[in-house]
């Protein structure tokens, strides 16, 4: 339920309506705004009435919450959330650009990529230490090694780093060594691992499953902030569909949709999105005009010669047209890059 | 497979080479360009070399066409072609609006959103007059009498005219009242139709089938262009997927695989693609940002009495607010609505 | 709505009822049964009621009729409906093979292989004469020369004849040569050929669209048995996925479904459903297990020379063993090949 | 790569040949076979050539293994695998069914369903202890006191129990308590689960991805093979596509496919593969005919009271009509319940 107060209700009054929610075993949110405040209480609402909040002089409505997520929807918050990546925003104005390698190849592979990327308007640097791959047998990613050569290229560059998590045990090790998490596609309904992540405060970035709802997805990050971690930030990667030419199509549909439906901050990944690289630029100014609030993108110094996705990843040239060529549509978009 | 003459070969010489191919069965092309000319040859390769073009004085180079569409690739033409609508050019760098009803309903209703929409750059109206309808009991349409507006329409406001053909009978009537015949999705493949419309000179809207992938498209506009008729317009609509928030999956990868494969235009149908309303502009910007040439929209005076599809029709306002939000988005994509 | 009379009622009687109802502008029907009579009354339901049928002492129940679809629908008719294929009943408890090549090649293919399937329980020859073909550059059949092949192997061998009609203009010269005229799945709701074989009443072989729903499929049922023609045969052939080890796939789901909601037969064609040869045996064995009433199944004396779908096609000895495998399967079904 | 030995090649002259292959770094596998001893070599092939095994006298032939799942792959093993569920065999000639709740609820529950379900020729009891649920909101399981209770239930009625792990952490606990693994569709490619329970002996039920490829269940099921556990039992449960009058679309051609290209055994989910009660019989019919080794079931003595996917659970009498019916199919198959 959304409770709204009256006008000129002060942070005490706030603060016991707060403590009697959560007194019957409902979760109570507090979201003080500069015109009123507004309460939240999640969980079974039937519990709700027996305070008779609508009583309550210092309440002025009470409205249910009609779609299945509560915390991340717009009915509950309808302002914009930001997320800190490092010392950068991502939402509200800004477009954030996120770029490196698939994977971490190397030291010298991911410092080289780094100060490539660091020439440009870049909110953080991207790598896989733990790499999910379809076959057993192809490479697996550095681990911990992986990690740490992320931390080197931040001290080294400043640059806020992702890095993908992949099992609920390993959540607190990468805390030490990246700046935010990402949920990959696979793993969007590894409930557990949702969990985990949601009880660090690190930004994380959750991918949408291959074959997830719009509404599944929300539903995912809603487990995360139900956790206890508010800094989620989602992205659209392409869906599974009969089409062929591509790897992926990318559903430009679902990230309007989110930005309707969600106060969460919604990245596109051209990269996997569309697995062609001269795809990656078109469908990056298509992200910015279509509302979302950055892009990430595959890099690599050697494409050829990458271990993981070669085949739609940049090179220093190619990523630099693409800031080019993106900042007219960013403008467009009112954002700055 | 391509023949590439030597810069400086007279058009008389190119022609005789036109005559040669043409003695084989094969089916000729004669693309005169500045710097050269340039001769295609459609059907069984080995036939061609019989003719043993690679020894005669006046050829450069003999490339075959890899892809499985031929005339539209632009393998065989690289340079962009335009379609005239009316006095309209499609293609190039026009960003081409067409606006219209779902299905012309009315007289009245017909001419009001004509001189609605003629308020603004739009290039054409649509309508249907032949409604493919998913149930029997549904609006079917007003038929010739609906064809019979359209002109009247495009009579009092000088709006060139776009409606479906449903029926290969049909096409040459069709032809009579209208300036451009739309294939529908659901007849994509309807092969017999294709030849007919192939047949006739007027302009050919070609819609994606709601389940077809490019390459199929592409061979469908083939079928089109190999019946005689050039002017061919692509139209990627969305498509069937495992998502249910919005109606079809707006496939925005298509858009600019195409552009990279074929010179013809290619337009984006958001209404379809989305079948929300409030989706409607945002995916419109991003068919902008994506390269696309223009945007198919439905309207409507007063949605929600439309007898088919009205919750994806704009109203005057939302279409005015639609073209004032797209304009930056049109020209960071370096051209004009 | 389906109007349920008294038990004891009279033809008389019940004809008249029916006059009423068509005296409205609704479309009567007249279900005559070993117990009681049902009428049927297509249309706008708020006409019905100006005659007070409720109230009229003949009259035992009325209830409206729940699904879009309403005159193939079991609520209408709970009762299954068959269909003669020449003198083969289709549908109740048999369990109807269809066999012959994709495409008409020529008189000896033909007449080849329909002598080889006359060895077996086999209903009726299946032969295309009219091919829709992805690309204009493939075989497109023979036309009326197949069509004239298809009544010489008739003659010759006593078999019914299905054969693909493509578009409305064909549908009456198709009737005079076959027995059977199949709607392919490109043409599904190709609206205007569904009417043309409704206004016939030769039996109609409707095959499911490849994106298209289980009720787009009945709809469009719907539509030919609206427009006069209750003959006709369902058919699931696979719906296009993700998947790509298999050209389509299978929805048994959809057969299983399918006999639940409508009275008319089902049956399914596993050549293409898996388009893997060796699948379809597996697959027809499944198929008799989940409930359909039969097979459609290419055959080829010589696969590997057919003009069309090869890799799909049975040859003579590889279906004399699908047909001796699936005998135990159609027995434990309940019905007899 | 595959080496198959002369007839005749001693056991001691084999495992000089597998320790050969193992010191190059490559896995070894030794497969005695009746007539002639089977070896295989598992990684980079080019390795293997240093061996010079091709001119070794004991070697008849040496054949690489094509598909990129190689453990796993009938090119490697021609042979059917099994896999024994408690003192039950999976797979071969025998029909498997498991049956029981979606999740254990209470101990009345679990052991009520129990005692029910062992009247039938049930190999196993299934409940989910730890249920992956889309929603934060719907009920998680008891966790380790459902674990309990399927101990208890296993004590009392002697059935073997299957449960769904969800996380690696878990895997070890589980394993104290049930006697097979189920891998969830969500977790189908989680790489570190998957390595989890391959690094444990027991059984484990692998469902495939609802947009998984047929190649990607191989490639997981390789991972845990590869981890060393050969015990792995497959399980189609139907996949995500347009279609919503089913919950999923259950892929058959899927099943067959498998039963061609691996030696592992596979089951088939019509619960989760239909959502709908009706069509549970027909499919678990469909996939005795098509060639699977079975099915899992869900049940419920009070599916209205389910606290998770009653609509889609059997009642006792459903379930006995189910084993009824499917008997003459499991025989028709040439298999026995």
């Amino acid at each position: 339920m959304i409770i709204i107060l009256k006008p000129g209700v002060s942070e005490q009054d706030a603060k016991e309506l707060v403590q009697k929610i959560e007194s019957t075993g409902l979760k109570p949110l507090y979201m003080p705004g500069v015109e009123r405040t507004v309460l939240g209480a999640i969980g079974d609402e039937r519990v709700l009435q027996s305070l008779r909040l609508d009583s309550d002089p210092r309440v002025d409505e009470i409205k249910p919450i009609l779609s299945k997520y509560k915390l991340v929807s717009r009915e509950l918050n309808p302002v914009d959330s930001h997320v800190m990546l490092g010392q950068h925003l991502v939402g509200g104005g800004r477009f954030t650009v996120i770029a490196g390698p698939c994977g971490v190849e190397s030291r010298d592979q991911l410092l080289s990529v780094a100060e490539m990327v660091k020439q440009h308007p870049v909110a953080a640097l991207r790598g896989g230490a733990f790499k999910p791959r379809t076959s057993p047998y192809s490479f697996q990613g550095l681990g911990e090694e992986g990690l740490k050569l992320l931390q080197e290229a931040n001290r080294q560059t400043g640059l806020p780093t992702v890095s993908e998590v992949v099992d609920a045990a390993d959540a607190e090790l990468m805390a030490q060594y990246v700046d935010c998490l990402q949920i990959g596609a696979r793993n969007m309904q590894n409930f557990r691992l949702l969990e985990a992540v949601g009880k660090l405060g690190l930004p994380v970035l959750l991918k949408r499953g291959m074959s997830a709802t719009i509404e599944e997805l929300l539903l995912a990050a809603e487990y995360i902030v139900n956790a206890g971690n508010p800094n989620v930030i989602l992205c659209e990667r392409g869906i599974r569909t009969f089409e062929t030419a591509t790897r992926n199509t990318l559903d430009l549909n679902a990230v309007a949709y989110l930005k309707r439906k969600t106060h969460l901050p919604v990245l596109v990944d051209p990269s996997h999105g569309t697995g062609v690289r001269e795809l990656i630029a078109p469908l990056s100014y298509a992200s910015a005009a279509v509302g979302a609030d950055g892009i990430i993108v595959e890099t690599h110094l050697k494409p050829a010669e990458a271990l993981s996705d070669g085949h739609q990843a940049l090179n220093a040239e190619q990523f630099a047209d693409l800031i080019t060529g993106l900042r007219p549509f960013v403008e467009a978009a009112g954002k700055t890059l």
